[in-house]
């Protein structure tokens, strides 16, 4: 069955005569993340799009409608199957897609504005009614298809490539922004599309900012460096973290990073379809917790990673979800020492029945680099 | 008057006791696009906030209060200034702020979502009347100060010696997206914190399509390239296109291209302070379509170029602005002969009530570059 076809059968078990697909708060003019739904389902590229999706809402019987304005026409030819009627908006996405609403249509409430559901309400014919409905074809993109995982896998294999070739530059006296803006050029150059979100470099006290920018910091010798990249490969992105020491580093940094490294490995370990998002959090939490750093494991455990970088699951102390074989996710327990350094380990791993498999192949041990 | 003085003001006048600023479809997880207004106001960088602004909204008579998650609350004493109570919200940043609403509240409808509504208009407390108010930041951004003009100017300064790097360094015989890269890579060297948007290097019967990627293809001798670029300088962009030929090109492509620099010149005379956005683009429009390529112009003269590469004002066939002073925007128009080649000539211009000033420098007559 195709993703539209699939999709379809979602909305019709919601009791939904057609589902309206795409980024309804800035329809024409999107970017990558808010046109993430709409190339799961089409594979459109492009940044100005929108979907109905219905047992047999295209003329000629097609399980969906794709519109796209005229900037675009040539390439949804291109990219979009003919599961879908392919039509170009005369000018507006909005009011062309409006014209062909019928019975119950379910929308994405949490990625349509307000003000568009009113022009929607405005536009569309009589007896139309209008139903929230987030969410449908997130959940149809956790468990990755073949292809998905292997564009997944190559996205890794090239940043493994990158921190091997980084590692073999050397650290110490370069400033982080530099050796961030290396890594992502590196990336380019082995034929990425482009990094999956700006390489954190953080050495030292600002290692300890789980969302620090590579700066202007120099990185010394004895410290630890959180390196945190990805890549992005046929639309689709990697996610991973190393730790590195620049030199020797103190017994409290050593200890926290083997608590960290065992917390992790504890994580992949239980990592399976089945298992609950919020018990693997736990797994880690609980060993760090135990070692008195609690307090200093303040984000979730990991994500689902595929066209974006943050996507379903998400692994955290109030996650509801359950992990799907096919599902792919990042498992990265962090411990931030204020003020002095931090140590956070990442793999990306793909789930199965009986477990996990990492696609990330860089060592764990503590690595020196000068 | 500070710009959070000033928006409490323009709030005033519409009869709103306080006016919630931010984005509010993933306000906690946003992007630079997304957080654009609430830099705008806050001068804050990071990518998770929400900010109320009223006559004495914060706890010590503030006009607003600025709210982010523990990620960012060293960044936002760093970086929001003292008319802001600045406060970190225990978990999720929408209830935190739902607390301190009272009265009348604008909200931006056109960047909040359907279920951030929901979610906001359940935990408000009894008696607050949201409203919607999009556009009053967007409206405010339109005159840029000193600071904000030096920025743009230097973003502009710095694409133009990419530009000139880029001509040395030669196009024939290279791919598109290698040429795409190199320069944004040099712009990164040069201090860029990052191109304002991709690069697109559209070579021959490519250049025809109004928004090419830059691709494989090879340029080849004897051809128009459109090449259209911009950086970003202490949070504000550029955008610039010229097109070069690479050798001897046909009558027809000469004539297209000095009819398209006609255009460019005749609505850049006539860009001032008053100024009809729907008449400067007539200017440039009328001379195309009465040299017989009127259906080959098939975008707006322009757009305002701030913190986002596309902002207020738009200035287009349909547009209902009127320039004023401080006012920074593109003017640029194109002729796109499909199968064939495309011809786009783009400057970035401040206003003011004389007239304009260009911020760009690189020359305008046909370049031959090999």
């Amino acid at each position: 069955m195709s993703r539209a076809e699939r999709l379809a059968g979602a909305a019709g078990e919601r009791e939904l005569d057609q589902l309206l697909v795409g980024d309804l708060v800035r329809p024409g003019d999107s970017d990558r993340r808010g046109m993430a739904n709409l190339r799961y389902l089409t594979r459109f590229t492009g940044t100005s799009g929108l979907c109905l999706v219905g047992e047999t809402v295209g003329s000629g019987d097609e399980p969906g409608v794709f519109f796209t304005d005229f900037r675009y026409t040539e390439r949804a030819q291109r990219e979009v199957g003919a599961e879908f009627e392919r039509a170009t908006a005369e000018s507006q996405l909005l009011p062309a897609l409006a014209e062909r609403l019928a019975g119950r249509v379910g929308y994405d409430d949490a990625n349509t504005s307000v003000r568009n559901l009113r022009k929607l309400e405005e536009v569309a014919p009589d007896g139309v009614e209008l139903v929230p409905a987030a969410g449908l074809v997130e959940e149809l993109r956790r468990a990755k298809d073949f292809d998905e995982l292997a564009s997944i896998a190559e996205a890794q294999r090239l940043t493994d490539e990158v921190y091997e070739w980084m590692t073999g530059q050397g650290l110490v006296g370069r400033k982080e922004r530099d050796i961030a803006l290396a890594a992502e050029q590196r990336m380019r150059e082995l034929g990425a599309e482009g990094p999956s979100f700006p390489a954190i470099v953080a050495g030292g006290e600002n290692g300890a900012l789980p969302h620090a920018e590579a700066g202007e910091r120099e990185i010394g010798a004895g410290e630890l460096v959180v390196i945190d990249m990805g890549a992005i490969v046929d639309g689709y992105c990697s996610d991973c973290t190393r730790t590195f020491a620049t030199g020797d580093i103190d017994v409290e940094a050593r200890e926290v990073y083997e608590l960290v490294l065992e917390a992790q490995t504890a994580a992949l370990k239980a990592v399976r379809a089945g298992a609950g998002a919020k018990a693997l959090d736990a797994v880690a939490r609980e060993l760090i917790a135990d070692a008195g750093h609690g307090d200093e494991f303040g984000h979730g455990l990991g994500h689902g990673v595929g066209i974006e970088v943050h996507e379903a699951p998400r692994l955290g102390k109030t996650s509801e979800d359950e992990l799907v074989s096919g599902d792919v996710v990042t498992v990265e327990p962090g411990i931030y020492v204020r003020g002095r350094f931090g140590v956070r380990i990442e793999d990306l791993v793909s789930v199965d029945d009986d477990g996990c498999r990492s696609l990330a192949s860089r060592p764990k041990d503590l690595q020196i680099v000068d």
